[in-house]
């Protein structure tokens, strides 16, 4: 089993492909952070049912990240754009025009908003 | 139906999440352009149950992107990668010094290579 970070993680790539009843018990046990037994009590479903329910979601997300590979894309598309930041402070700290140093700042500016 | 364009892109997109018969029909479909006969024949398959294939995959390869949106978030972040390119080249133009204009020149060669 994944742990409850790495899974509510891979909810937030994978969720929608989930049928909503899991994705409701995902929700109560990985964001709400309920036991077995309160979620049991809630969805008026056997507390074996819902292990089984969790533990088949944990695994077809574990399939998904593993076909699809979209978290870590992601995860590596971060790292990059935070080099790209650091590359453009670098330009900007030996930059004397002050126009320029400016734009350089509000292109760091652009790409915290937009990537 | 979409067009085979389309399909194409969502095969790239989401062609791990079908069968491998359903990626090998899809395969010699779409990237090979061959017809439903020919690929009747090539994989003793009827032309029916391969029409039936193609149409099931094309509406599961719908219902993937409708749930994730991969392929939208890439197109746009491809845009958004391409207004950034021409922000920087904006400012390499109004660049005096050869040090800053070769180092803004390089950070677009690196955005190229990685995004």
């Amino acid at each position: 089993m994944n742990d409850r970070f790495t899974i509510s993680l891979l909810l937030d790539y994978y969720g929608p492909l989930l049928t909503d009843k899991q994705n409701d018990i995902m929700d109560l046990y990985i964001n709400n952070d309920l036991s077995l037994k309160e979620i049991s009590e809630i969805t008026k479903t056997s507390r074996q049912a819902i292990y089984d329910i969790i533990k088949r979601c944990d695994k077809q997300l574990g399939i998904y990240e593993e076909k699809l590979a979209y978290m870590e894309k992601d995860q590596k598309r971060d790292s990059d754009i935070k080099v790209l930041i650091s590359k453009i402070d670098t330009i900007k700290e030996s930059v004397k025009d002050d126009d320029i140093y400016n734009s350089l700042k509000e292109l760091n500016e652009y790409i915290v908003r937009t990537f």
